[in-house]
């Protein structure tokens, strides 16, 4: 079976439902780039998925950095004269700036303002700050809880540890009938933020699960990484995997009710470009592209120059475009069942693109074939789904000169690549059309 | 004389009226892909031009094809029980479906139902049916006749055969300097449809008339074949003559009032696609441009894959698009004088084009070379013509360096070709410019 | 310093004022395309920059031209039979058709008019009217002039040469760290005519001036010549100098206060043509933009198919298209310090970004560097010129492969070459950039 008959079968709903459930299950945990918070995220993916979990030390060189010490908190909070925990690590972790060093002090309210973060402009909303890569130490809080601090004494603990230990990454493959491999990419680096990024990782887990119960086309190697560092690691560990990388997508910010939306490779032209761009113009609902620019997700790691791998960025609400970003707004509520689902959907019907998407030679380019007497014709006309696949059928063998894909041939036909791949089995099916033994991913 | 200046010295009332006389002609004759009356019509032709007539035994293997049986018709009618003729192939060859087998029966009216089609949706008209690759048989009345038949038991009478004897096409070659050639095809397998498409009949046979009277560049020629298996036919019996064939235009449906549209072949910017498009933008009306599709007339054949040959195709309104297709509308009133003359014009304006379309070079390249003193250039300024003449020559000499052809050049400079032909051959005349040796065709 | 620096620190008032005082100063000089005219211009430029003065002697060959003899002119006039100067030469030197041959005749007023040229539309406007190939003589007047004359005899002499002699022009060379040269023409061949142009001759002594005063990556020729022989004779002087030639600029009728306009080289995409329009159209003004065509100025020449050369044309309001255009309109009032310095800065402008305009390498081209560990990364986020100057550098980084120069940089990234220019040199200060060895100028 198909991997889009696959698809059209699932109950959307119920998936939503268990994709939710599961970045539910993720939430609480307090995750940062490196530390238990991480480790514990991969072992539930672990649970689900066979993936196999990575444990580089500090210091390790990678490219131009190095990887930093383990970041470890057990607890954290700013207690008032009268013993009161008026920031509190265990109500939320965005409490504390991550990374941030052992802290053990009594301060003025003066000296405390120096390590507080707000917004002031959104005053209820605690912001997510990190330090990674320069020493310091904070608290973030919403800009109401500051106001009604008073002039105090503050007893100021942060029980973090900051040491030589591991950079921690899962990576689960699923092996294809080719070792040709499509990447899925997501970061995992962050605390209690549910768009940025348990959707990703719940999606990806969850794809990974579909493919392993079929048999694809591609192998499939999903890297759950924390940002920047992660991917920058997992590179330069797999120099000898990268060309084999046919097509790449990262997964980020997809969970929230906004419009999908794409941004390209460095490429701007990939297969997965056309692919993504296909699925979405055929989707008939609002979608969002743009182009390919340095900033991001890890793309701009697996785009840098030195690879410029076809891989592109699947989000729902571009990041920094939703007002809960990288604020404790974005939890639970802020992610919905039904756009996890949609995107679960819209990356299979993207496999599904790629995997189908070979090229054809027509076995009889002079003329047409006789498509009547293999009954591949209509002998009365008038049905617009039998005029869609016939039309299909003449593009598809007009186009099969070894030049075309089928995305190829559904861009220029203006048909779905569904009906172009209808066509062009039906006509395998009867020997008129047989796979280019080059494939050709134009 | 050049090909343009016999078109502008020619009247195009008379010649509208002699192609319209022509169409009226052939009107009457019940042509089918097969029989006596394609072999009448091209009889006709013959009267008229230098036509080689083919006949191609039925059975003989024409790529994925096999020529059919042939078919003939003398006579078909459904009788009531009063012995009037209800139905009457007599009074229009659209009664019978084309290709039915023969019959003789006598069917109450629920019996005969079954083998008669009507268009409910526009009840004074017979529809046009075929059935030539199934043996049926069948009658074609409009929705109003149909109403009006009581229950009654019918005599039913096709004197039709269907055996071995030939496919018949005609083939007029009008040899010119060189063995490059255009190919006209046009469609002679429709009975009496007027714009489909005895208009393609008439302007190509008139089009050979005139370009037999001239000597010409290219070798041109035009095939008066049975749609799709006609052209799958030439072709198969042609493959040497394939090479040769440097542009090309199936004419159809080029009788009818609307606007010219021209459908361009598989490779999208062929010479012929340039040329037709040129002249249609520069003829002050209106006009129509669609891209190439594997849907349509003969062309599917020349643009097949294994052939890819420059072949556009020239209609009016496109086929399906008015609402006369394929009914007995489409008669001597929808076609016009003046749309078929028209039509005339516009194809001798493109093989102009085709004819002078070669690329030069400028002997004097290394700056402007000094029209003033050869006369070529005006010492007082003023004239728009002038203008225009002058602004041609310093087009055509700054971009004859043996990489555009004139219609280049008239499409950058965007004046028109003739302005860009004339400036040429001045600048020629003056020694300022020699054809390149080796033409390129862009 | 840099070049943009240097501009941004001159005060453009000042600067215009000198401008339009240079062209104050030529304006009264009756220049022709041979003769005492252009030769004190040239003396008059070469008192402010090193100018090599060459003489072309009469008769000499010059591609499919020939150098004429050179016009002089002392004194023309009509007088009536009262012994005025109806006429006089001594108030403008467009009253005579330059090249006017030698006349001393006594004429009625019929007999004179046919030697008299107005602008019926423009009453007021003396008319510039030339006859260099064709020999003649006339006067131009304003048509209320021509419409006072009574009937009456007239004395009507024109007491000038036309013998052999020399063509001369100017050529001032800066030399630069490369033989590349950058080539500014412009035409020095006009009478009293000041946006055309003695505004291109005043901005281009300037440009000269200024460029002598620094180092420079690219020699910078100056050529002040006769409009089209003397470019033509140039061009044949100097074959062996063009393939020097990596950029090229025409300066003409660059003082009108119009916005800017730039005309493309032939190519089209020429580097000179990427440059002016990314800092036309990041200059926050009007501007247009015109493709090639072969009409305009002296780019003719160097855009003829036997050079081809990367040469476009700046103008403000483009020739033929002010009212003033060709008229003793075209005066010292209609030429306005502002627009003369606004000219100068567009074209240092453009200067600084072919000067600046190479390709890099990414030294670290496998992921991102590590920015923040030198210095250029925030560690704390938003301030806008920050961002931009991030983005800026993460584009550097990422198209740096070789195969993009800094221009293709900025074009992809919208952001402006200043900043692109920036970001790369703080990235080579760090080590990672470097330049390319084989620079691309695509």
């Amino acid at each position: 079976m198909g991997l889009l008959q696959e698809i059209d079968k699932t109950d959307l709903a119920d998936v939503g439902r268990d994709l939710h459930a599961f970045a539910a299950e993720l939430y609480p945990i307090c995750r940062s780039i490196t530390g238990a918070g991480i480790r514990e995220t991969l072992t539930r993916i672990q649970a689900r998925i066979s993936l196999t979990i990575s444990e580089i030390p500090t210091g390790t060189q990678v490219f131009d950095w190095t990887v930093p010490r383990e970041w470890n908190i057990r607890d954290a909070y700013v207690k008032n004269s009268r013993g009161e925990r008026v920031i509190d690590f265990q109500r939320s972790n965005l409490h504390v700036i991550s990374y941030s060093v052992p802290v053990n002090k009594t301060l003025s309210l003066a000296q405390l303002k120096e390590h507080l973060h707000t917004l002031p402009d959104r005053p209820d909303l605690i912001p997510y700050r990190t330090s990674y890569y320069k020493e310091t130490w904070g608290f973030c809080l919403s800009q109401r809880e500051l106001d009604a601090l008073p002039e105090d004494q503050y007893e100021v603990v942060i029980d973090s540890s900051l040491e030589d230990g591991f950079l921690s990454y899962g990576e689960c493959i699923v092996p294809g009938e080719s070792s040709e491999e499509v990447l899925i990419s997501c970061h995992s680096c962050h605390p209690s933020l549910c768009n940025d990024n348990l959707s990703g990782l719940a999606v990806a887990t969850f794809l990974a699960q579909i493919l392993a119960s079929r048999v694809n086309r591609f192998t499939y190697r999903f890297v759950f990484i924390p940002g920047t560092i992660g991917s920058l690691t997992w590179l330069s560990r797999n120099e000898n995997v990268v060309p084999n990388i046919k097509h790449g997508l990262v997964l980020a910010c997809v969970g929230d009710p906004g419009a999908p939306s794409y941004k390209k490779s460095r490429r701007g032209n990939a297969e997965i470009d056309r692919a993504a761009l296909h699925v979405l113009a055929n989707a008939n609902a609002p979608y969002n592209v743009r182009d390919f620019s340095p900033y991001g997700y890890d793309e701009r790691q697996y785009c840098s120059p030195g690879f410029n791998l076809p891989v592109g960025c699947l989000n729902r609400t571009q990041h920094g475009k939703f007002p809960q970003y990288h604020t404790s707004a974005d939890n639970l509520d802020f992610v919905t069942p039904k756009a996890l689902a949609d995107t679960l959907r819209l990356c299979l019907q993207v496999f599904h693109v790629l995997e189908n998407n070979y090229t054809y030679l027509n076995l009889s380019p002079k003329g047409e074939p006789q498509l009547g007497k293999r009954g591949l014709y209509r002998s009365i006309g008038g049905h617009p789904d039998a005029e869609a696949r016939e039309m299909a059928m003449l593009w598809v063998l007009n186009l099969s000169d070894g030049q075309h894909s089928l995305l190829d041939i559904a861009q220029r036909s203006g048909l779905k690549f569904e009906t172009i791949l209808n066509a062009a089995t039906d006509l395998q099916h009867h020997k008129l059309l047989v796979r280019a033994s080059q494939e050709k991913h134009s």
